[in-house]
């Protein structure tokens, strides 16, 4: 896949917390009926066996869409599910190692916030880079202090590859986010914790290809 | 490494949470000192990115010794910083698809609690298995039922290649171990929970010897 014609639109992150008790390949179903264009598979608290399980279907089911499958943070599952990519944080596996272990075929996505981050990952080979968290979130614990639209657009004018935006996006702000030069927005509670998955993937994806 | 040359003796395995403060490092050189022949790294609590940095000084240090570090369950961390091997349990990665990410040269190792699972390991590539839990054990939660002394003897006479008990092992029945066949005794909390860490080893080392 090449990063630069994927559709980054409305980039859709697992969260069993945050799912309602609906499975991710349930939550994953919906997302893509209402227009989720990446999916990114998060799971912290199963077997490296039920992440297989799990990370096999929904690359089913995104390939059956024509749409890319990411693994977080576990390069060892990313590869037994031949998934299309992984995304690494800045405590996870350095990207440098990730290309190593991945080969030249398998997308990188790296997590920055700040400019010299991203510009450290483009230099490692990340295909798309993760900016944020944009806003406050509640999602992850660990997000730090939000960078806002102005780094956001600074981290963007940097980069020659992709950058989605991340962290307390929602259709509130999320056409802000597209107007500052992200490629898409990638959102977890905004869809998975969300009673109509469906309907609230339509309404971003709406709203972001309005705004791009 | 030849699986069939390693000395399986005293095989050690990390745990950060039993091991009274001191780190993973601290406690592998003193069980190092004390005659640990096989060392692995079990980890669950850290990022990714502290596992690579923990897994590559034990790396290091076993290397200098002469000892095969395995890498519990986390296939990707082994071929970060590779590792002589991994090991994986029946809720990790099958040995079957850890034999293709890792290719040739890397061992495996594979828990099996029956003759019938130990079996499947061997023919999926495992080269040694970890057969337990022998007796009762505090330190894993989902141990199961012990398989006693004369489960471990059927497990070894059906295999080729090496076995090592695993579960609630200690200097009292070390010996009865040996003498149902297992070319070594693995331990968690019969080390790394010891005051004397070196002296643990030791005794333990001891014992095996003598009982082989």
């Amino acid at each position: 896949m090449n990063p630069r014609t994927i559709d980054w639109s409305v980039y859709v992150i697992t969260d069993a917390a945050l799912s309602r008790g609906r499975s991710h390949l349930e939550v994953i179903e919906a997302a893509i009926r209402g227009g989720a264009t990446v999916v990114q598979y998060r799971e912290k608290s199963v077997s490296t066996r039920q992440m297989i399980k799990e990370g096999e279907a929904l690359q089913e089911l995104c390939r059956a869409h024509g749409i890319p499958l990411f693994i977080n943070d576990r390069v060892d599952i990313a590869l037994a599910i031949k998934a299309d990519g992984v995304h690494v944080g800045q405590e996870d596996m350095p990207a440098v190692i990730v290309r190593r272990l991945v080969g030249p075929e398998v997308l990188i996505g790296v997590s920055a916030e700040t400019v010299e981050l991203a510009r450290q990952a483009a230099a490692e080979g990340a295909d798309y880079l993760g900016a944020g968290s944009v806003f406050a979130t509640s999602t992850k614990a660990d997000a730090g202090v939000p960078i806002g639209l102005d780094r956001l657009a600074a981290i963007v004018k940097a980069m020659t590859v992709p950058v989605v935006a991340i962290g307390g996006i929602n259709t509130g702000n999320a056409a802000d986010v597209i107007r500052a030069g992200a490629a898409g927005v990638a959102v977890v509670s905004a869809v998975v914790a969300a009673k109509d998955v469906e309907a609230a993937t339509r309404a971003l994806h709406w709203i972001v290809k309005s705004a791009s």
